[in-house]
This record gives structure tokens, C-alpha cells and sequence, in this order.
């Protein structure tokens, strides 16, 4: 299924029937309107004009579309901040209010704004909740870009307090919680505390995480406040979220998804390409600048397939150069129908372009659309086209399931405390993830990404790149698991209010695994040392481990110094420092050996995926590769393209035996 | 002519005699004074002292010298900012008040200071407007210096909203300019308007623009309310302003010049170069690090000839190491001499050097004077003496034209446009139009800068660096015109509101060659690709840009997919991507060629230059370097110099026919 | 002796017994204990709890523990700084609050603060200050540390005020010592003046300088009021203060050292190293990055040793991985007793570690303990253990001074100046002083670190690598003093404050050496340039002066165009750039000769330090390296250690002859 973001506001209403009819032509299907329109909805306190939207809606229905509507929530409107200028949230790294004049001017902690924003949910919510043609709702936009989880406002500060009190009930709890005694922090009262920002020097952590904790529940509250005013007026309609890449909400992703029908993501493989590999040296950034990283889109897939353990969609997709990043290329030809597929290979049932037509005006007027601000088709029309034709052929079909037998243990609240506990400044959670997600797929497996609360039943490999904060039903869930397991460094060495667990690290895991970290080192990143595994050299590098094993556990990999760096005990491997890609790709495809787990070598810039009976191979290079012959007839035959993939290409191969 | 800048205030009166008496001798024919002497012309309300200031004039006077008196604005006194607190100014990126200590702590939006302001240049205007030996005046110093052309204060915000009501004149004419449809940025009433800084994210880039423009009127509208109140009272003296570099005022530095009598420049080529070339490699900048690039200067010169189309005067020449740059080198020996000489041969008529005698306290203490702080001469003083002795031959005559075949088109709103338009993170306007600027010099062409205002008839060959913006009766003249033009990207992209023109790139260009931008895409500066141009490999890097190619338009340059880059209909060039040096130099020199425009290619670090009849030759290399035979004998005879350069030497030529 | 910090109130009372009696037992003598305790010993205004403290006291001293005590007002307790708002201090580049959550958090131009701090602390002093255990104490803790000296607070502001009245006397004083004529910032009154920070450019110098006295002033007052109320309740007992690296405190550490009985130092030579040589390259930075530069404790121990005249306790070593720097390396095994050892070889009585425990919570639950959190010994604890018993043997006497020949003169106005008057930003007032020091240790030389204020008399050689404000009691006792003295540049082109000296750089040392400064130069640091000395290449680097020489000046020294670098007159050397190591080593050795004193050319990370009648031997090395049998030889017999030394080792040798 294809769909597309639109902005009738944008346009003159005589462009609207021409638009819906084009786009129904090309194959589209779904139609996403109303987003940040609020004051067009409403231009006075109370004054509505929804008018023009039922035009439009019934433009665009006539067509033949189905609508999803938004809630306009992202872009309180100037009257609307005039009248309660304490909506505006604060920056916490300056203490500037952060003012109006782009969007997400709003403090999740506002009384003022929360009221006025699920008013405004609900008026669009009943107007629109039974209408035929409305088939579901899209909340709010990319909540908490960014940086708005955060606020430093005294509304942020009197909810703080709020909810401490409600999560430690009397101050002496919170006090041995934290540590407070440390540096005479101690509070006499829950009114006498104050956002851990702006300090001397650095705050308590558990304080930090007490109040990334907080942030995040504020974001989650008011979202699923206005979920439960849609569901409301519109009990037959789902209801999903245009999501940013996960490790951008500094919210708990699962728990925010937890009351959709399923997840949206935005997908932007480019503009995501540039920041996230900024440093990048040039040999590995240009070959991927015009395609992005092959496994970055599909990281975000698979990630928005795990948090609410569905298949998902992709709201918004790049459709050509955008505005926002450092540098903005072009994509490659035949790179948007590339990601598309991709999108549906990993977990997609729909994906939606943005936007229709490139807006002449305003902040965005350098973003691509699938049609040119005068009107022409983009490149990216004709691939929208070759899609759809695709498509037709009813080869892939949405609902269908992914199936995994690996899986990597994820979750905000590890990436938060990093970022609390920083100890080396080049560790970055989404970077060490990010490497054994990279690993998995060119060793030509497919990944789950699960929560702690999730089943392990299903699995046969569970890595957990960076779990510094661990349960004991977590433990148990891994002792009745086949899996084997790989634990990277920081595993199981914060209780939940982040200090040291008592037994030093591992902490929980000595359960599985009887080592105990004796001390951490952290180590410029230049700085790199050797580790040998199987007899082969690799890097060892900024994060290290001491470690003390007890009998029975088995030393994997070794140090110049002949130091323990990996260690096994039964199915459970534990990797005490931070490594790089071949050295991963070698030793987890040792381990899925173990788990009986099939690995490939794939050629460079060629990735898999298995979607039921169907796998797609995608080629990212900028030169026609052949597949492996002996991959190829184990899979069965070509439903499209052939075992000769042209540059930024892909072909699907139906299972013989499905 | 040369001149001196002077602060008597700053020495005991014992020794202003002595200094004029040599200032003199030395050849030195202006002086200026009164420049930031507020505090000591009036020290409390009302209450002012101009005794001193008429024995200096008198003492200087009677030496011989000319006067230039100065409005003391740019220093408004502690009592002043006390008793009008709102003066100060905004930093946009902090919202901090911009404190009392340094200079230029005030807010072009503050009517508290206009009129203070305006009172005491009419005070000291009133005093020596027909003084005999005041022949010239200079508006306060360096206007918006220091990034004081924005402020983010109440008052501006105030007076932001009544240029937008005078601007706009209805709220709905502004909304549909801005297309503040867009994330709901609606506007009720011009009150509710917000200066464009410190939002979440990025404004609207039609704001933005405004706020440049109306920041620009507010310097303008002092700056000609203080040239009125002088003329008024000095009504047979001249006026001018020393200016920074254009890129720096942040302001319209045409319409700033227009009622000047002429245009002065502060030249300061290391300290320049040092920050201009901070990232530029050892290899590029250690050969200048004491010369300055051979074209910066050169490139300052023949902007300010241009600003005002007209002869400009140094006001302020750097006479040895300065205080204000990341690292501040001595001057070459003979340097002080050569920029002098390049000042005049690019059309200075005057040259006055900052300072007479270095100051042993505050803030510039280590900057270089012509005499060090014990009275003895410095390295300058002799290249003065020498400089002096040189013009008293009466090769050269003030007044006399540069005149130029060649013209790029600049503007501050193109600058504005790239600033706001970020897109690219490598696109630097000042570096794009610098790199025309230099290939132009190095092939022995003068060049002058010209607006879009400007009549096109005197030249052959026109260039756009960067134009974003461009209106029909340029369009018209272009046509009119018998140049051959060559536009750089991003021309006629944009409306005058900053919004995609309606018929894609280059918009109204497309009547000169009938080209489409499809897409535009920036890269970054490290992943450049190749030019073919002529069967030779060039660069294309940074920004590039998607052509569609009417019939009838030829191709010169290709990438490597051979997709055009430059292209050429009639005598109209496009180039659609940024180049490098040895591409520039020879595209240009080719188009020149077909405008019978003769270039040379120069040798390296020397530089022509022709006014009138004299062609001056400028070495800037540490080796002495012979010019070519063939260029000597057809120019002349050597007034000044030989055939072999010295080191940092120079000739001057006389032209055999003229 | 050897102590250890230990924080009873951080754990449970029933630990304290067992941990005591364990400290005996390591050979631990000291506890240093009450520091940041202020919430635990008034809970709320006026409220004081110290039974617990009582039995902490009486538990350490039953197992035979001395016990240091401090005065806990590095932190502040909430409730304090809610009735006294006031107390935050002003961050100076932002203009925020700096608020509570941290620790330092208080303005020492608070007048609520100083009133409850003194209070505070004479509380615990009338309480412990008779104590028979209680036998010496610390005040407050890492004084300044987090930039705290300087505040933005309209405390500050007024404080400041008078302090300039009180230098001053009146206004036309100050105006005149700042040069305030200049940019018209003269004052008519005290009440005008502003704090010289957030400006629109830079401030006066001159005020810069004052505001820099006076920030010093107010915390050396606070700190000797401390001292006198300790003073006045235990008169018996020695006072001393934990200093941070000399650089950091932005006071004059010789005033604040003055009133103490001795100096001690915090020792963390990875943290500071990982800092310090943050930008090395990797070859220089990685063979140190477990062992801190060979040379980086030391110099802070020589200082530590100089601005108190006197020997110094280590009162917090490093033990292990720390949480604060960049990247936090684990030392090299061994390095821990190295340290020590290298402590006492310097002037140290007492070497204390940080911490007992490592703490499970709060900011510091990284940093390393002599014990890790579960109670087991970490690698520190056996260092420990071997030390105690190394110093059980009695080679080694506490109170044995060390003497040198060799001083380096120093100061922190000389810091402030370079700070103040960047004028090329790679000068770095620290890598200059440290360069020097570091070339002398590789000679093998002892070196004290001497104010201008000290007695010269028992040095051969003194070295004031800046010292650019010098005054004429300095002058007379280098005339009277037998030293040959060496200069770098910048030396006595000062005032006090901060204006050029009237007869050009360098001042009044032309007395010494008659050569003038004619000019100043800044290099960028990657555009080096030669200097030949004695037939051999060096470089010149980054800041440079031009000198004229009178008759009988000698040059030492040339640049590429031969003009004087450095320069000799009877027993005075003038350097007029920075330059290399290599040339610092070679021609600091050649001075030394003259001085007749021996030098050596240690091999690469061998250091060796004389105290009294023993010489220690310091290896760096990764690898054993074995001791020239020259040197052995002279020296005397091996008490510890051999000639040849394991890596991270060290030797005692006595000396024959003492």
C-alpha cells in the first residue's frame, strides 16, 4: 500500500481536484492531511473553521483516497501562546525560552497547553471520528523532536516535584534513592527540588535519570490522553504516530507506541545518513552518500517493527533531496523505490511520501516532493509509479509476518544512562548498537529488536550491545530461553536508580555467567589496541573491562597483555570492551554457528531480508553485482529481477518450498 | 595622498606639536580625529568640553595638516547607557544584553540613542561644520562592526512590527508573503510579530529575510540621518564612512553608501586573511600568512570603488602586527608600501594609516602605529617615508578612473539569501564570490562590482557568482546588454520573499538561456566529483544542481554520468555547480576570449592592475620574479620599478600610448 | 606517611570498625573525614547534628587513626541556599545562574554565604578543635575548582566596586591606570563600574586585570578568615587546603598557600594528562595515557612545594580509573605506588589516597577506591600495601627538603596577562611553563618553583618563561644575584596594569639586558619556522619578537633571515620566540654549563629526583630500562630497587658521601 502527505492549506482549492485524481492515478492509496493546520482551524480562541477541510476531504475522497487525519497539535497558534505564554518551553542547556516562530513550541509540563491541545483533538476528533472517508488518525507530529522531551521550564519544575513525590512517597526514600548524602544534596521536602540542569558541574545521576524518566512520562501521558480522545469519537478508525529515529525521542519508545494500533517512522535515509556519519571519514561516507548506509534505513525498520511487536508504516518518505540536514544530496536513481521496498521487506504494510508537491514557501521549500513546485513530476514520481506497478502484481502482501531467530535487546533507558553516565566520551549507545545491528545483517540475518519485557521464546541468538540496567525476571526469562546470548560491555552494572550493583558487574548476570568486572576503563578513540580471537588480530577501543572469572568459564578473546576480553560460560558470552566490525562479524557469526543459526558472507552493499515466503535482496552499490549461485537456488525463483542486480536494484525470490 | 588617524585625547598636550610637526614632514596631508571621543566632548548630560579639541584642530592646523573630524557615536559614554539603560543591544543567538565596556553598545532600534546620538553629532557638526580646517567629516566608525546590525531587543521587536505594517500594510498581505500558512505561523496583527531568533528550530526563512532587510534599514536610516545633520551644518565638506568588509556589515552597503560623498575602507589584509583563510591548509596560507592573499585586499578595493561607483579613500591602512585576528604576523618588509600602491592603482585617491602612534593602554595596545609607544619610528614609517617620496614624483594622479571590462554582480541580499538558505553547510557566499573574484585576477582583468541597479552598457563580460534574486529590469538590461554573462548556481532560484520561483530555477533567467533546475542537492566538501571541461578533469563539489536543457543549449561542461554542468545559449553561461581554481581560470578565460577580452596567466603571486594610463605590477612572492617581455614592451615604460620584481616590490608602467 | 579520605555518613555505622581497623592495618595513619558533610551536620538552619560525627571520630581514632577534619562549605545545603538565594554565583560567559545540584555552588562575594560558611565552620572547629584525635585540618575543598573564582553576580558587581575604591581612591585614578580615555569608557564614579564580561567585543585589559585581582582577593579572603577561625579554636592543630593544578585556580596561589601551614595537593595524573594533552597526537599521547606524562605530577608537586616554601601532602592520589575527564584510562599496574613514591622524591610528607570505598552513588560512583564497592581490595590496595611496607623500612624521612639549583619563576598574574592579551591564540601561559620545566627534567635537574617575591640567592640558574609584569625590588635581586638567568618572551613588556612599559619590552629588564622589543608577532602553530643554533635546526613557533641589541649583546640564535631569536648579555638570555624541545633541552644544557652546573641526557621516560641524601630513579617505561653506570656509580648504594628498572619502577639510591 502507497500513500502520501498532503497540505491542502497549502494550496488555492482549485489545484485540490487535479492533485487528488493525479494522485489516485499514480497509484496512491492513503492521503495524510491536517497536520499543523491549527490555525487554520482555529484562528481565535473557540473560533473554528473546518469549512475548508471538509472540501478537501471530500476533493480527495471523490477520488477515490482515504484519509488520515492529524491532529494539529505540533503548532500552537501565535494567539494561542499570546494567551498563555507560559506554553513555551526552556531550552536546558541555556535557560532561554524557546519562542514561537517554527514548531514545537510547547512544554509537555503546560496545564495551559495540555487543555487547549487535546481541545483542539477532540473538536477535530468529533468532527471527523465517524466520517467514511477518515480511516485513521495520525497524532501529533514527530513528537519530541527537537529536543523538546526536555523542558527547563518552572511548569517542568512543579511537575517534577509532583512526580517524585508520587514514585518516592516521602522524601527520606528519594534521598537514599539518589544518594543524596553525597555532596550534602539532601532535600527536607519534595518542593526543594530542582531540575537537574544548569549546576556548577555535573548533577546526580539518579537525579538525571529520575528526570529523563519524568520527561519521557510526560510525553507518553499527554499522548495517550489525546489517543484516548480519538478512540473516543473514532472507536472504528486506528490510530498511529509518525515516529523520529528511536534514539532521538529521549522517550520510552515502547511505552509510547504501547497504545497505537501500530508505529509509523519517517523515513530519511539521507539526511540521517549525513549527521549520523558526519565524522565519517570521506572513503566511507561518499560511497553511501546518495544511498545511505545500507543497513541505516533498515535499523530503523526493524526497530520501529519492534517496538510495538508489529508490522509497521512508513509515513514519511524522502522522495528527494531535503532541507535539514548538513549536506542534502541527491538520492541515487532508483533509491526511493529501493527504500520502499526495503521498508516492506523489514516490516512495512505501507509507506506514505512527503510530500506531494514541493512547497514554494517557508522552511521547507527546499524539501523534495513528488512533484515539483511547478507542477513537474520529480524523479521521484516515476519510481513512485514503477512501485506501484510493482505492487500490483500482488507478489508481497501487507500483513504479512517477519519472522526472527535473532533478536537485540533495546531500550531508552539504557541509551539514557550514556548519556548520564558519559565515563568516556566516545562511547555513543546509538553507535555500539548500531555496530552489532551492522554485523547481524551482513552476516545475511534478520534482527529483531526487543524490549526486556519481551518473550525470548522464539530465539535462538539475543545480544544485548549495551544493557546497563537488568531485572531478575529478565535473568529468568534468559535461563529458560535455547538462546545463546551476548552481552556487551556495561551489562547488568546500574540497579535502576543507576548506581553500582552491589556485586560489582555483571551484576544480575553472574547469574548466567560468573565474572565480575573489577574496574572500567575508558580510552581515547584513537587510541586502539589489538584483541585476538581465533588467532586472528582485531581492535579493541575506547570502553574496557577488567575482568575476574571464576572456573568453568571459557576465555574466547585476549588482550596484548593476555587479559580476558571475551569469556563464554554455557550459552552466555560476555564481550568486556568495545570492537569493531570484523572482529563482530567473525565472533557473532561463531555464535550463531552455535545456535545452529545459518550465516552468509554477503557481497559488499548487498543486504537480505525474509518477509514469509518472500526474500529481498537490495544492492546499495554503484555497480551491477551477480548473487551467490548457491544462494540463489537454495532460495527458490525470481519474482522480480534476476540474480543479476543492476546498481541500486533489488530482486524478489519467492520460496520454493512456501 | 596620504593621511593618519589620531587620537589626541589619548596623549599629554605637550606632544601634539611634535607629532604634528612630523606627521608633516612625513608626507602626511590628513588627519582624523574626534573618533570615539565622547566621554571627553561631553562628560555628563549637556554638559560638553570642546576646548582640548579646538587646540588639537588648531595645533594640527598649524603644522599644515587637513582635518578630519569624526561623530563620536560608535562610543556612547557610561552616563549615557546608565540614564537609558535600553540602548544596549540583543545578542540574537544568547538573548544576553550586550553590555557597557568595549564599543558599539548600542541598538540601532533604540530611539533613546538615535536621539542622543544625532545631538551630539550635531553639537560637534555645529562646532566645526565651517571650521577652515575641517575639510571632511567620517560617520561614527566601522557601522555594525562587532555583528551590532542585529539586536533582539524589545525596541527592535517594536520597531520590526511597524516596518512590517509599513512594509506589508495588512496582516493578510504579510501572512501570503511569508506563507506563514505553513506550521501554523499565522499572524492576527502586526503586534504579535516576533523577531525571528531564538525559536525551537530554524524560522521562516521569509521572516528571516525581512529581519535582515528591516535591520538594514534601521543603519541605513541613522547612518543618513547623521550624514544630514553634518551636511547641514558642513555644508561644503565632504562626508564618508570607513567600512569593514561588505560581507561583515550585514547591511545593504549600497543604499549604506549612497549618501556618502564617497566610500572609505579599513584595511587590514593579515588580520583578514587570518580568519578569512582560518581552515585553509599550511601549504595555501603560510606563503601570505605576512602578505595577506594577493587578491584579498584587491577584492575589498574593488568592492568599495563599487558600492559607490566611484574613487574610494583608505581611512584606515594596518601599519604593522594588529591585536584582533587568531594570530596577528608582522608584515613583510615593504608591505605597508605595496598594499598602499595597490590601494591606488584599484582607485583609492587617499590612504591614511591606523594609527599614528601605537596606544600603551586599553584595548588595542598591541596594535602596531606608524611610531611605537616610545616615539620611535616603526617598520611602516619608512615605507611611508618611502611611499611619499614616490608619489611626490606625480606619476600618479588622485581622481584619475580605473576602468573595467569586466563586472561581477554582488549584493548583501544575496549574501542574506545564503545565510538563511543554509541547505549546504559548505557553501560560503563570501568564498564562492571571492573564487570568481581571484581566477578573474589572475588572468590580468580588472574588475569591477557592481549591483543590479547598475547600468551593464561599459561591460563585455558580466558574472553572477551567486544571484538568487533578480527582477526583469536586470533581465532587460542583460539583454540589452553586448556582455557574455556567466551565472553561477542558485541564479534567479529564489522571489523577492525568498520563496522558489513559480517556473523552477533560474526563474526569470530562463529568458536569457531556457534551462529548468529539476533539483538541487549539496555535498559535502570532502566528496567532491569531476568537471570535464575541454577533455580536462575539474571539481564539482558542495552544491550542485539538476538541469533540463532546451533545444539550442549547448553543453560545455559534463559530470560523470556526462549530465551537464555548464551550459551556454547565446552569449549566456550557466554553471551549475561550484568549481575549483584551475576550472575558473580557464572557463573564464575562454569566455573572455569569446568577448575579445585579452588575459594573460599570470605567474604566480603577481598581480596587474590599470588605472588609466599606469599599469602597476604587484609581486607578492618572497622570490623575486621577472615579468614576462611580451607583457612589459606592449604596455610602456617603467615609471616606477623594472622588469625584475623584488620581493614584495612593485612597478608601475606608463602606457606608451595614452 | 600515608592517609585516606573516608566518608563515614556515605556508609552504614557498622561498617566503620571493620574499615578502621582495615586502614590501620594497610599502613594508613591519617582519615580525612567531614568534608561536604554540611546536610548531615545542620539538617536545617541552626539545627546541628554531630553525634555521629562523634562516633565516626571515636571508631577511626580506637583503631589508632589520626584524623583530619574539614570544613564542609564546598556544598551548601538546600535549605540554605533557599532562605539565601543569592548565594549562586553568575556563570561570566552566559550570565546564568549557576544552581544547586552540584557542588560549589555558592558566590564568594555572598555576603549570606561567607556569614553562614564562617559560621559552619566554627561550629565544627569549637566542636573538634581541641580534639585529641583531631590533629590537623582541611579547609573547604578544591578551592575555585568549576571556574568558581570568577562570578557575574550583582554581589560580585558590588564587591568589585569597592574594591577599585579602596585600590583606587578616586575615580580619576582608575580612569587614568585603565586608559578608560580610550572608546570613551571613562567613569565619573565607583557605582558606574561593570564587571568587564559580556560585552559587545572585549573589555579593558586593565579592567579585565582588576577584576581578576579582585575575584582573587575575595576568595583568599574568605579562605583566611577559615583559617582564623580553625585557627582560634585549635591552635594546636596544622591547617592546610587541597589545591587543584596551579593554573586552575584563577587566584594567586602564593597568597591563598600563605596563612596555611602547609600545602596539599589533589594528584590525578590521568585525568589531567587525558585534559592537558587532549589534542597530542596519538603517538605522543597513548604511551602515557596509563602513566600521565612523566613530567605532569612532578611539576605540580614542585609547585606545590613553591608557593608555600615548604614541603606538601598529597592529600588525594589517584587509585585508580577516575569519572571526570574526557576518557578515564586505568593506571598501568604499578603506577599507583610509582606515584607516591615520585610524591615524596618531590617534597611530599604524606601521600593520602582518594578513597577509602568507591561509592556506589551519585556523581562519583566511577572513581576508583583503594576498595571497590563490594568491599574486595582493588590493584590500588596491594600498591598500597607494598608502599607502606617500602616506607617501613625507614630509607626515606618526612621532613627532608629538597634543594635545587634551578628555578623557574612563576606567577598567576603572569597567567592572568596571556590570558587577557590572547593576542595569538596558540600561546598557552601552561604548555609554555611546562615546556620549560619538562626540558629541565629531562636534564636531570631539580627545579623549585619561585615567585618574584623569594630569594634568589641559592640559584645557578633561574628561568621565567613569561614573566611580563616585572618590578624594579625583581631587577635588583637578579643584579645581586650569582644566577644566570634565561627569559622567554613577553618578559617585562608590562605595567602592572597591563600597559606597555614606555621604553619598549622587555621594561626594566633592559638593566639586565639592552635590547628593545621593536615589534610582536603571532604565528598559527602549524607555521613554524627555523632556528639555527649552534650549526643546528630548531623551531621557532607561534609567538616571536624582533629585537634591536645593543653593542655587547650577543646572538645565540637566528632565524631563517638571520635575525636574532635569542640573545646573551653577561649572565641574562632573552628568547624572543617559543621553539621546540629539542632546542629547549639543548640550549637550557648549554646554560647550565656556564651556571656550572651538571646536567645529564636522561633516556626517554627515565626521570630521577634528589631529596637530601637520596636520589630516586623514575621509570616511565613499558619496557625495563637499565641506568647508566656513570650515573650509578657517583651516586651511591641502591636501597630499593637495582640499576636495572621493570617497567613502572622505581630505585632508591643513598648517596655515598652523605
Amino acid at each position: 500500500m502507497l500513500g502520501i502527505c498532503y497540505y491542502p492549506e497549502h494550496w488555492p482549492e482549485h489545484m485540490w481536484q487535479k492533485d487528488a485524481l493525479e494522485m489516485k492515478k499514480l497509484g496512491l492509496e492513503f492521503v495524510r492531511i491536517g497536520e499543523f493546520a491549527w490555525s487554520r482551524l482555529e484562528s481565535e480562541e473557540g473560533i473554528y473553521s473546518f469549512e475548508w477541510l471538509d472540501r478537501a476531504i471530500e476533493t480527495l475522497a471523490s477520488a477515490g483516497l482515504k484519509i488520515i487525519m492529524c491532529t494539529p497539535t505540533a503548532t500552537p497558534p501565535k494567539w494561542l501562546i499570546d494567551k498563555y505564554p507560559s506554553i513555551l518551553p526552556v531550552d536546558i542547556n541555556t535557560g532561554n525560552l524557546r519562542g514561537f516562530g517554527s514548531r514545537r513550541h510547547y512544554d509537555f509540563s503546560s496545564p495551559d497547553y495540555l487543555r487547549e491541545a487535546l481541545k483542539i483533538s477532540e473538536v477535530v476528533a468529533e468532527r471527523y471520528g465517524q466520517h467514511s472517508d477518515v480511516v485513521g488518525w495520525q497524532t501529533d507530529n514527530e513528537i519530541a523532536c527537537h529536543d523538546t522531551c526536555h523542558s527547563g521550564s518552572s511548569n517542568a519544575r512543579q511537575a517534577f516535584q509532583k512526580w517524585c513525590k508520587q514514585k518516592y512517597s516521602d522524601i527520606a526514600s528519594l534521598n537514599s534513592a539518589w544518594g543524596t548524602v553525597f555532596w550534602s544534596m539532601e532535600y527536607q521536602d519534595f518542593s526543594q527540588i530542582e531540575l537537574p540542569i544548569l549546576a556548577v558541574t555535573e548533577t546526580n545521576p539518579a537525579h538525571q535519570l529520575a528526570y529523563r524518566r519524568f520527561s519521557s512520562d510526560q510525553v507518553i501521558q499527554f499522548h495517550d490522553s489525546m489517543i484516548k480522545v480519538i478512540k473516543k469519537h473514532a472507536p472504528n478508525s486506528w490510530v498511529t504516530h509518525n515516529f523520529i529515529p528511536m534514539a532521538d525521542t529521549q522517550t520510552d519508545n515502547h511505552a509510547l507506541a504501547k497504545n497505537l494500533d501500530f508505529v509509523s517512522y519517517d523515513n530519511y535515509p539521507l539526511g540521517r545518513s549525513d549527521l549520523f556519519f558526519a565524522n565519517a571519514p570521506k572513503e566511507n561516507f561518499k560511497p553511501y552518500m546518495r544511498t545511505g548506509h545500507p543497513d541505516y534505513s533498515s535499523y530503523a525498520f526493524d526497530q520501529s517493527r519492534g517496538i510495538s511487536n508489529n508490522n509497521f508504516w512508513i509515513m514519511e518518505q524522502q522522495p528527494g533531496p531535503v532541507n535539514w540536514a548538513n549536506h542534502n544530496p541527491r538520492p541515487e536513481k532508483g533509491m526511493v523505490r529501493l527504500w520502499s521496498w526495503q521498508a516492506f521487506a523489514h516490516g512495512a504494510d505501507c509507506v506514505c511520501f512527503f510530500r506531494w508537491r514541493q512547497a514554494p514557501f517557508a522552511q521547507e521549500q527546499m524539501h523534495a516532493g513528488i512533484k515539483r513546485n511547478d507542477n513537474s513530476p520529480s524523479q521521484a514520481w516515476h519510481e513512485v509509479k514503477q512501485l506501484n506497478a510493482e505492487l500490483q502484481q500482488s507478489i508481497f502482501k501487507a500483513g504479512s509476518k517477519v519472522k526472527s531467530k535473532v533478536a537485540i535487546v533495546t531500550g531508552t533507558l539504557f541509551q539514557w544512562v550514556t548519556e548520564i553516565e558519559i565515563q568516556g566520551k566516545s562511547y555513543s549507545h546509538l553507535e555500539v548498537e548500531f555496530s552489532y545491528y551492522s554485523a547481524l545483517r551482513q552476516l545475511g540475518l534478520a534482527v529483531d529488536f526487543i524490549s526486556t519485557e519481551d518473550d525470548l521464546s522464539q530465539y535462538d541468538m539475543i545480544i544485548a550491545p549495551c544493557m546497563p540496567i537488568v531485572d531478575q525476571n529478565f535473568i529468568d526469562k534468559c535461563k529458560n530461553s535455547k538462546a545463546h546470548f551476548v552481552f556487551g560491555p556495561r551489562a547488568g552494572a546500574k540497579t535502576k536508580e543507576l548506581s553500582l550493583v552491589p556485586n560489582l558487574g555483571p551484576g544480575l548476570l553472574q547469574q548466567l555467567i560468573p565474572i565480575k568486572v573489577l574496574s572500567t576503563e575508558t580510552i581515547r578513540p584513537d587510541c586502539s589496541e589489538s584483541l585476538s580471537f581465533n588467532d586472528r588480530k582485531y581492535e579493541s577501543c575506547c570502553w574496557r573491562e577488567e575482568l575476574e572469572i571464576s572456573a568453568g568459564v571459557e576465555i574466547l578473546a585476549i588482550d596484548e597483555k593476555a587479559d580476558p576480553i571475551v569469556v563464554k560460560y554455557g550459552r552466555t558470552h560476555y564481550i568486556a570492551s568495545l570492537t569493531c566490525d570484523h572482529f563482530l562479524q567473525d565472533f557473532l557469526s561463531s555464535v550463531a554457528e552455535k545456535a545452529k543459526i545459518n550465516t552468509l558472507r554477503l557481497p559488499k552493499d548487498i543486504r537480505i531480508m525474509q518477509r514469509e515466503n518472500l526474500t529481498f535482496v537490495f544492492n546499495y552499490a554503484s555497480e551491477p553485482q551477480s548473487l551467490p549461485t548457491k544462494l540463489v537456488d537454495k532460495l527458490g525463483h525470481f519474482v522480480l529481477g534476476s540474480k543479476k542486480l543492476a546498481p541500486y536494484d533489488l530482486a524478489i525470490i519467492q520460496h520454493a518450498n512456501e
